[in-house]
């Protein structure tokens, strides 16, 4: 992973550093996270799917590269939407530099990912060229949608939800784009027929799933009275985990009614309006204003939401899933998902023993002992 | 142009309306602007340009209708990026849905916009689909160029610009993509050779930068006193235009800098900001507070600066404007690029005199009578 990650930044900064004239003002913060280094998973699947199909690494690393942008890009846009702080240990673009500057940033990167796809017709030929294109058309439709139905569960506080719909959430917004679709550009590059792309479907599904509820798992393994908010995180957020969704839905009615209000809370919002808020409890002391009138100007303050959610609430949910045995029953099902991929890959035999063929295994296994 | 924006709002609807699944949650949102009926001056320009090369409707809606959906992809991002409260009419899409929903539905336009691209091979061919989809790259690299030249502006208050800077970064920001680009899909729908598609080039750049200045005097006809922000919100937001860059180059060094000082401001912020300054007048008396414990609260609201614009400011910048001539010396600027369009447009011989040519001549006509 750490040379397809050396790899594909190279290409990336190949692909936009030269373009000196708007360095400063677009192109450096462009190669910002790209450059922060991530896990480069999805460049890591599109180069062993290719060379575990005898194809080079050459013919993929465009694309590679491109859906790493696209991964960077949605990163960028995610902060903003989640109001995130931190992004691989350093402040996220719209914090260092403002919304505007990382929403045209994003979009640059969505934007500029399109030439290397229309370039890759001298590196693979015209007809896997445009596979690739209708392949990567598909997958930010995927994503999109994905991505519109959580923030409309979000909005809406939306909880009656099944674990199916938790599925088909978790593969429209991640499992197309982080797993299908990289593995099948690798396959387009090294020739593959439609009928080998079609069947990395099913086995991208499965490795997607398991992966996402591992990483929710990771979320809730420590307990938030200890580590504030680094863990924990998708609780302050209201996330719908496969695991928040089980005990809202096996717990008592009371208890339900309890954690769907704590949900609905916003969590505490950015720096600089709790920055307000501290100045609020500084500056004015409850006698100076009446109850009312301090809920009113909190409720301002807060967007209209006259409570925030506290540490005391999320350690209330996270008590929520122990009691109701959420996490066990989440790990299960990742482990299930991870015997179902690993079912699939056994049927991929036109993936040729390999290291290449290895990466995909160990990508499974990873998941069996993270839930053990 | 209400038939061409007609054709080019069903040619959406059909793309995009049918996909019930998820219409409530995404594709519903993508349509709000585009139903809103803005000018569909590119669609315009599309259809035009193909029709006048002999070309069929047909053969470049697609197009056209793609090039409208990336056009309100950039004005949800905008209206974003200015939290900005209106827009034809009706609130923004973040003010009605959020700032998450708001940018997960401009990047689904975004990268929607792909899909009709490529199914263009069946409706001109191969070949045209792909210099389609090379000048589509293109444009969408110069406008996220010029958005982050201006962008960088703004953020450094940057004010030492000639009128060959703002020239540039108009064609980058807009030229390209609302007037060369429509012109050269539509040629290519149409045909047209690549001499006659790269020709279209200095015609669209004269004729974009005539147009932006008007559209910027527009914004500064009428005195803000008695409009409030409706009118001169360019003078509210610091807008780098031709007009202002004229008036701050050629006043005393005194007004310059007081210029300069007003334009650093932030302008008064979005309704929410301004709701909780207002509790603080209301709820807060200044006995209660020492004078700089509430410069320190202020300065929390207003994300560290004490000072917004006020109405004076702008009044005062909008007197400015008057005094150095500047709205005069730009009324000028933009007729001679429309006359230099005018120029460009006679040497396309190729684009046969008929109501379509007819069109793009109009166009040049209402800088002149707009700039009288």
């Amino acid at each position: 992973m750490a040379d397809c990650r050396r790899l594909v930044t190279e290409e990336i900064c190949r692909l936009f550093d030269h373009r000196s004239e708007h360095r400063d003002v677009l192109y450096r913060l462009i190669l910002e996270y790209p450059l922060r280094e991530g896990k480069a998973l999805r460049p890591t699947l599109a180069i062993a799917t290719c060379r575990a199909l005898g194809g080079d690494v050459e013919a993929v690393l465009p694309t590679a590269a491109t859906l790493e942008l696209y991964h960077n890009a949605f990163l960028v846009h995610d902060d903003v939407e989640d109001d995130s702080m931190m992004r691989r240990g350093r402040p996220t673009l719209h914090v260092e530099h403002g919304v505007p500057i990382a929403v045209n940033v994003g979009d640059a990167m969505f934007c500029l990912s399109l030439k290397p796809l229309l370039d890759n017709v001298e590196v693979v030929g015209l007809g896997p060229a445009l596979r690739i294109l209708e392949t990567v058309a598909h997958m930010t439709r995927e994503s999109v949608e994905g991505q519109a139905i959580e923030l409309d569960w979000i909005r809406n506080n939306r909880w009656e939800l099944e674990d199916s719909d938790y599925v088909d959430m978790v593969v429209q917004k991640t499992g197309w784009y982080s797993f299908i679709v990289p593995m099948q550009v690798g396959a387009i590059a090294a020739g593959a027929s439609q009928e080998q792309v079609n069947e990395l479907v099913a086995f991208g599904r499965e490795l997607s799933v398991a992966f996402q509820i591992t990483d929710d798992l990771l979320n809730v393994r420590a307990d938030p009275q200890e580590y504030g908010k680094e863990i924990g995180g998708d609780l302050w957020e209201g996330k719908r985990t496969l695991i928040l969704l089980h005990a809202v839905r096996t717990t008592s009615a009371s208890d339900r009614e309890q954690a769907i209000e704590i949900l609905a809370r916003p969590r505490p919002p950015s720096d600089r309006v709790a920055q307000v808020q501290d100045l609020l409890d500084h500056l004015v002391t409850v006698e100076e204003l009446t109850p009312a009138g301090r809920g009113e100007l909190e409720g301002a303050v807060w967007g209209g939401s006259t409570t925030v959610k506290t540490l005391a609430d999320v350690q209330w949910l996270f008590d929520l899933l122990g009691r109701q045995g959420s996490i066990d029953y989440a790990a299960g099902a990742a482990r299930r998902y991870a015997d179902a991929a690993a079912t699939r890959l056994d049927g991929l035999r036109w993936l040729l023993a390999s290291p290449h063929r290895a990466v995909l295994e160990g990508l499974v296994r990873y998941v069996h002992e993270r839930n053990r």
